[in-house]
This record gives C-alpha cells, structure tokens and sequence, in this order.
C-alpha cells in the first residue's frame, strides 16, 4: 500500500465554491492535481494507493484506489467529488466517517491526527529539499509521502513531520509541486529505486 | 533546451469550446496537464523549456519557457490561453506563427511537420513501452520528446517516429498518462539520469 497525505491549508470546509474557479477555492486545483497524480495510470488506477486530503485542519477526504469508481482525470470532476464529500461531512460523526461516493470518505480530522495515525503502520517519508537523495533510500514496502500544498508546511507541521518521520528525502535537486512530486514518487517505487525493472 | 511535442488527436481547432467542459472539448484537460507539467516548478517556471500540442493535424500552439507570462497551473486557465491562441489562428499565415500572448505561438502545421523540424536540431526520444530502460540512456543535451494524448500513436505516427527517432526508452514498467511521463522525464534530466545531483 502506497499513502499520499497532501495538506490543504486553505482548502474549503464547505461545498459553497465554484467549480468554475478552483484556484480561487483555496488553490483546491492543487490538491485535484494530487488525486489525479496518486492513481491515475494509463487505462486504469492504481488500486493499491490511498490518498489524505486535510482541508484547512477541519476535515480530511480519503480515496481508495481498490473502490474508486466514479473518478474521471480531469481537475473539475474531481473538484465535484470533493464538493460531494463536504455536501455529505455532516454524515460524519465523532471517528466515524461519511462514504459519498464509491471508494470517497469524510471524516473530521487534522494534519497532525492524519500524520500521527498513517505513520503507525508506514514508513514516513517526509520530501524535503535538503533530504538525502531518494535514489539512496531502499524503497519502502508500505511508503507514506506527506506533502504540502502551494505552501510550505507551517513550523508546527514540520516539527511533527520531523518528530516522526522515518526518512527525509529529496527527489531532485528542483523543487516540485505535489501531485509532481507523487509522479515522480510513484516513478520511483515503480522502478525499485529507479534501478531496475 | 528540453522540448516535448504532445499529439492532441481530437482536439479542437476553432475556440468554439466551453471551459467549463475540457475532457468534452477532444480531451483538452490532458494537453492543459502537459503545459503544467512541461514549465511549472514549485514558485517558478522552467525557461528552458518549449512545448509542442499539435492539434488535429491543423495547427501547433507552442510555448516558450523563457518569454512565458500567463501560465497558471490550473487546467481552466490554461485552456483559456490555448482558446486564445485558437482565436487568433486566422494570423498564421503559411509558414509565419501568430504570437496571441507572451510565449505563446500558434501556426499551422501537423504531427509530420512538427516532428521532423524539431528532429533536427535535437535527440528526439520515442517514449515507449517496449524502449530501453531510461536509466540506461546518457541523458541527451537537447531532448525532444514525443507524446500522444489519451488515444495511441496512429499507425502513420508511429511509423514517422521509428523512422526518426533517435532513442526509444521506457520510463518504467507502468503505463503513464503523458503528463505524468513529462515530470518523469524532467526529473530524470534534472538528476543526471536519477543518478547523482
């Protein structure tokens, strides 16, 4: 199981934003970007992947690639998901989640429970550009990749990110966007490491 | 310089389409995903960077890393500037390109055309999934490379290709959206090969 966690600092809690105007929805273009990035393959999805959604430390949308049904390339169709999530998180109560749609959850939540509860069960790869080059890394059997997005993680973030993250890493010496950065760390377990396949 | 030609099969060629539905305007929604792969790094854009969407075989938009001033990452907007270019296309004239914004060109011209000029002042690389591993290619100072939206290579295009392609690689064992491909590439030109950086 591969785990993408992407925080949306000012991403919408609610679903009363335009689908006409992601970038203006609290830059949700970005994290619509990181969701095609996590699953898409050509032809198919990438099953054995679940992707975190934060939204502005309020609620958090979880895609499971081996359920998803109803999730199409493109930004605004899943801007619409999204949207279809936060119409359903008063379904969401206490732990337990709302399931709108095939393979889409909503749960209340923050960056640090998300990070806290992925990182029982994973190897925490924080991306960071001073980290040690991924290419050193052993790739990890069940990776979690948390990543920000358009802007940095804020000090407290980082702090917990650098509390229990398992590794640092870097993918390149340029810095990436998100869903970018989830290619090319799709890319790199893919290939063993960008060795051999 | 890195170049990457993208095929757009069913694109359009008149800017008689809606915004508010790109994969209904012949996919456009993967081309836009090609432009912000091509030139967006995190707070900056590549300069040394050109793309290529050929459109139905009847007109090439091309953008300019280095003279680019409108780019934003989302799909719509980008979209808009490809429908900008679209209006204009009436100013290219044989072989003279209309220049409708900053970095952004349009002329007429096919998969032919487009693919043998830029062969010949550059490495032009086949993505393919029968290639050579990428890792085992010296990455080429001036790149170009050629790929196709979300339909196959047609038999002539493929064709075309093993006739002047210098390199045919793979970029891994699984099936890439173009867009994904792209950052692929940029990052293995970026590490040196996924070597040393």
């Amino acid at each position: 199981m591969r785990q993408f966690v992407v925080v949306g600092h000012d991403a919408p809690t609610t679903p009363d934003f335009s689908l006409e105007d992601l970038p203006g929805a609290g830059r949700l273009d970005v994290l619509c970007r990181c969701v095609n990035s996590a699953f898409f393959l050509s032809h198919t999805l990438r099953e054995n992947v679940r992707a975190h959604l934060v939204l502005a430390d309020e609620y958090v949308v979880r895609f499971e690639g081996a359920e998803l049904r109803r999730l199409n390339p493109d930004e605004r169709s899943t801007a619409a998901l999204i949207r279809g999530a936060l119409e359903a998180r008063e379904g969401a109560i206490g732990a337990m989640e709302a399931n709108p749609s095939p393979g889409v959850y909503i749960g209340k939540g923050d960056f640090e429970s998300t990070v806290r509860s992925v990182a029982e069960e994973s190897t925490l790869v924080e991306l960071h550009e001073d980290g040690r080059p991924v290419v050193d890394l052993d790739p990890p059997s069940d990776p979690v990749f948390v990543l920000s997005d358009h802007h940095d993680f804020t000090d407290a973030e980082a702090a917990l990110l650098a509390d229990v993250a398992d590794e640092r890493v870097s993918l390149g010496p340029e810095p990436l966007h998100a869903d970018h950065a989830i290619t090319v760390a799709h890319n790199y377990l893919d290939t063993d490491g960008f060795g051999i396949y």
